[in-house]
């Protein structure tokens, strides 16, 4: 069955490759896809869409010289295994494996890491304006591919807009599925209907024949005008016309799972000067019939098998509650509740969970589409006019609103909640999707009160909390099953921490989930005969030193835990307060995440390379104790 | 001459009064503009563009009900001088008088600061659905005036995106003034340019006719098709096409001097229940000839004296060197030596004294608009191409890049320099425009070098070692005049703090500009008897632990002094490395920003206020050594 597939060490060797190869090659690659999918969730509805793209795109340029972008970068699985990744393509997401998305790394034919969609057109005009300056007897062409989720964000437009004024020659490719990862958004989104819906072969000289004998020759000139483009437009006639209107060519709509008609767009566009738009329709999940009519649960599957070639059965993941459920049911019964309550999201209602807010309250669901910056602006627009908006975004993809934050929230101190999905590291998805700088670049932000729950009993009361102030906030949580740590239960009160644990041999003070580990850690060192108290902080701002502050100053020693970066981050926030307190500092040592990026792995093997694990945390406690009894502690506070 | 202007105590005084009022009011409005302008800097040529369209909006629309947003607010002075605040116009941009943008706590017609661009339609539409949702009876309409300039952002593309999805009733009037700060650039600059010239009155059927003449009726249909429209827009013919492709009615253009014709749409627009553009044109600097001739310099000029109602003597600024300048100087030397480096700006051309640079290189030069997300992520391109270029952004607008600093620059390892402008306060701009968490969100990136010199000597040195690198670094740098420090020479190397001086009874460190304060300050308490030392830190990241952590082992007493915020900041970096090479901290004081937004006020007077002169350092660093006195030092190193 591979016998193409495997043959291809570089994407070199498709050439001389017959239409009916290629067209095998296409079958070997969904095969290979689907066999991957049985193995573990990685993305997949995606992929099979661009196979035919992948094929055209790389018989059709040589880029080991011209220049390819994917965007975002979890559609480059075909890509991958015909340059030169087939026989490692099993490692996938794995650990030491081949990562999910481009990888520079891995391959020169992948050239940047697109975690984050939007930025291949920016990227791609650089490097065409590098190669005009540098290199421009090369005549590289540079072709970017894009989804039309990705094709929303601002960032996009921004590139589009200065590529049309600079008339380079570079094409991008609009890889249009009509889905993002959820069903799309917005006006673009409705152009891009219009523009497969519309019937361009027959009707349109009877389109510009009617618009002539209905033109009103009298009136107000520019009433006359509008009124004219506004039904050209409503009869869907001129596709396109958003994209000529920037400055680019566009060519489409072009069936994108037809290898011959792609290459030949393809080969044509290699001639132009201008940017183009070559404007592809494909199909999520294209060849697999489950994943052709389920593209949403099929983005990221969970493992499953094949019987019969049809019939799909999917293995359950666990059934505990994870974080993300445990902020929707809290969410949705606010919104019961409380009528101002409502919920943006940035193209992720399904990973965060929101479908049955969406079905419950569509009025109060915005899907603004994969828009982060919007979505925080849009949400202080709500807040300002009385609602009470929470803004449920992934920690990483909220990096993207940090000016909003500052000028929208935090400036005008309007009451927007920041839910904070996938805070910590993320496990397969790997450095670009991380959400491990969020306490140290919230934090900075004057009256923007930032939690972090501790566990799965946190969750609901710090949304209350925030629901009820006047101010903004953010709440940040992992991408895990939610556990509950055994304890006497206490409220959440505004910038309190909670005292666990007392114990006179040291401390341990920890913010966010990573309690449970430090709670099995304090076990585990209680069986060696010390006594460590655990502190869960729960607020990084404001923090509680009251009751933080002076347990430190007691403790022989303290080990701060926090599943984010240790540079500005909560370990950082208890030092300033220590040191603006005057309390010196005996022996205190933060565990959390180095100057560095973490790789793609499972959550569990990150956690315990860095060190975030109940023995790792018990070892640290072990060696600063004996450190303590080998010179007598000295402490005392300065005023 | 005020008779009118004098009389309008709220928006409401314009009822009732005749077009031949308004127009009067119009001139008294550009008068006061003027006289103001007789006495200080301040935002002026976009101010009297608007005058015809704040009064028509004020005429048209009862604002205490309805919503407006101006964006960015900079425009907003006739809006401020109409809403009631007459009186105190003079004050605007002094400490404690009215600030320079819209300000909520000044008025309720003032609904967002927006001194960062694009954010209004975000904030609108949310205003519009919230609306919507807790008081639909009332009917409320939302009015968003926005700058040609802003409309490039990202951010605006994915609001119109949203707004034209949810097809809600919100105007959006773009304020076509042919600028923003600086010319636009890109292709919807074309597109405005072409819906302005296009001969809209009487060709339109000719065109048409033309067309349908010339249409080929053979051959593919989808390259035809692409023909059509392709020319279609090529003549001209139909503008608007891009707002209405992404939902939006558009109307104009519309002369936006003319309050009759502006009422008479504005009017009309009330009543559409889909979201609608109104296209308005204005002129920069309308009435007052030098600033529509040279709108760019009267974008925020220097206080100038009118003789005979026209002539106009700009009074100098001082001519010492700011550090812009130095930047400035040492990029064009650095493009000199090097055809790698290229420079890119985002509408700040001015701002950022390019000129010259632009003049030199128009190649290597690149003014994306305001687009400071796309900007640092093209700069990823060409660096990835193999140019080493410099982004050129104030720090406060830079904000808008975090994302990209993230992904493009930091996890990519791509050499790219940030040249931070504006970092630190900024005086009379105020809170929207401090360049202060700049320290603290680029310190937390892996392989990100962050630098800020301490005073004219070092900005060459540091451009030239950043430019050395094969990795991102950024230098941040204030809105100030230059000095240099009297001192032996010591050369920028990598990661290495410069001591000034030493000294027993204690020690300042200092990161960035504020190194004149701090010898000041060290000079004053010699003449107390106290011997001070003084690091210049140079690099935030990577910090030299080696020089600073032993020197405040050593110390008394330490005072660190920033021009940025204390929480994630460069003390704050200074604590985590004491901490984590096991360091007690003696006694340490940390100057700089505190938990809260700065008003705006000259920069002398905003220093002052934070503590950050050199008096109040030495005031400082005197009672840490009356307390060091008090309690006899004890200090050791744990391990």
């Amino acid at each position: 069955m591979d016998e193409i597939l495997s043959t291809i060490h570089s994407a070199k060797d498709l050439q001389g490759l017959s239409h009916k190869d290629l067209e095998r090659l296409a079958a070997e690659i969904r095969e290979a896809l689907c066999r991957l999918l049985g193995q573990r969730t990685a993305h997949f509805a995606s992929n099979l869409g661009v196979v035919e793209l992948a094929i055209a795109l790389h018989t059709s340029f040589d880029f080991s010289q011209n220049r390819l972008i994917w965007d975002t970068g979890h559609q480059v699985y075909p890509h991958k295994l015909i340059t030169g990744r087939y026989d490692e393509f099993s490692t996938i997401r794995t650990r030491g494996g081949l990562m999910g998305y481009p990888n520079p790394a891995e391959s020169d034919y992948d050239l940047f890491m697109t975690g984050h969609a939007g930025c291949s057109v920016s990227c791609g005009l650089g490097l065409t304006c590098a190669d005009d300056l540098l290199r421009p007897e090369q005549n590289r062409h540079t072709v970017i591919v894009i989804g039309d989720g990705a094709f929303s964000s601002g960032i996009v437009f921004e590139a589009l807009n200065h590529a049309g004024g600079l008339k380079k020659n570079l094409t991008v490719v609009l890889n249009d599925n009509k889905m993002s990862i959820c069903p799309r958004v917005g006006g673009i989104a409705d152009c891009l209907d219009r523009l497969r819906m519309s019937n361009l072969y027959t009707g349109l000289k009877t389109e510009i024949q009617r618009l002539l004998n209905n033109m009103p020759m009298i009136g107000d000139p520019v009433e006359r005008f509008l009124a004219q483009t506004r039904d050209a437009i409503k009869a869907g006639m001129l596709g396109g016309m958003l994209f000529e209107e920037m400055g680019f060519r566009y060519i489409g709509p072009v069936d994108g799972h037809d290898i011959r008609r792609l290459q030949k767009y393809l080969v044509k566009v290699r001639e132009y000067e201008d940017p183009v738009l070559l404007h592809v329709v494909t199909e999520k999940g294209r060849g697999f019939a489950p994943a052709e009519e389920d593209p949403v649960t099929f983005h990221t599957p969970a493992p499953f098998s094949r019987e019969n070639g049809t019939i799909v059965s999917l293995r359950k993941g666990a059934t505990a509650a994870p974080y993300t459920r445990l902020a929707r049911d809290a969410i949705l019964a606010a919104m019961q509740r409380d009528p101002r309550v409502c919920v943006i999201t940035a193209a992720m209602c399904q990973g965060n969970m929101l479908e049955p807010v969406r079905e419950a309250f569509p009025d109060r669901f915005f899907d603004v589409g994969i828009c982060e910056s919007h979505a925080v602006a849009f949400a202080a627009g709500l807040a300002k006019a009385g609602m009470r908006p929470i803004v449920d975004i992934y920690s990483t993809f909220l990096q993207r609103s940090y000016d909003q934050i500052f000028q929208e929230l935090s400036l005008q101190r309007l009451p927007v909640l920041l839910m904070l999905d996938r805070a910590g590291v993320v496990g397969p998805d790997g450095p670009t999707h991380h959400g491990v700088f969020d306490l140290a670049y919230l934090r900075h932000f004057p009256d923007l009160v930032v939690m972090a729950p501790a566990d799965a009993t946190e969750m609901a009361p710090m949304i209350d909390l925030a629901l009820s102030l006047e101010g903004p906030s953010a709440i940040r949580y992992p991408k895990c099953v939610a556990e509950s740590v055994n304890r006497i239960p206490s409220p959440i009160e505004m910038g309190t921490a909670e005292v666990i644990e007392t114990g006179e041999d040291g401390l341990i003070v920890v913010c966010g989930t990573l309690l449970g580990e430090c709670g099995r850690a304090i076990d585990l060192l209680r069986t060696d005969g010390l006594n460590v108290g655990l502190i869960n902080a729960r607020f990084v701002k404001p923090l509680d030193t009251e009751t933080i502050l002076p347990a430190i100053q007691q403790a022989p020693f303290t080990v701060t835990v926090e599943e984010g970066m240790l540079a500005g981050g909560f370990s950082s926030c208890v030092l300033e307060a220590l040191c603006d307190e005057g309390i010196e500092i005996a022996r205190l040592r933060r565990l959390g995440i180095p100057d560095r990026y973490v790789e793609h792995a499972t959550r569990n093997e990150q956690l315990e390379e860095l060190g975030l694990t109940a023995e790792a945390i018990a070892a640290e406690c072990r060696r600063l104790s004996l450190a303590c009894e080998a010179t007598a502690p000295v402490r005392r506070a300065a005023r």
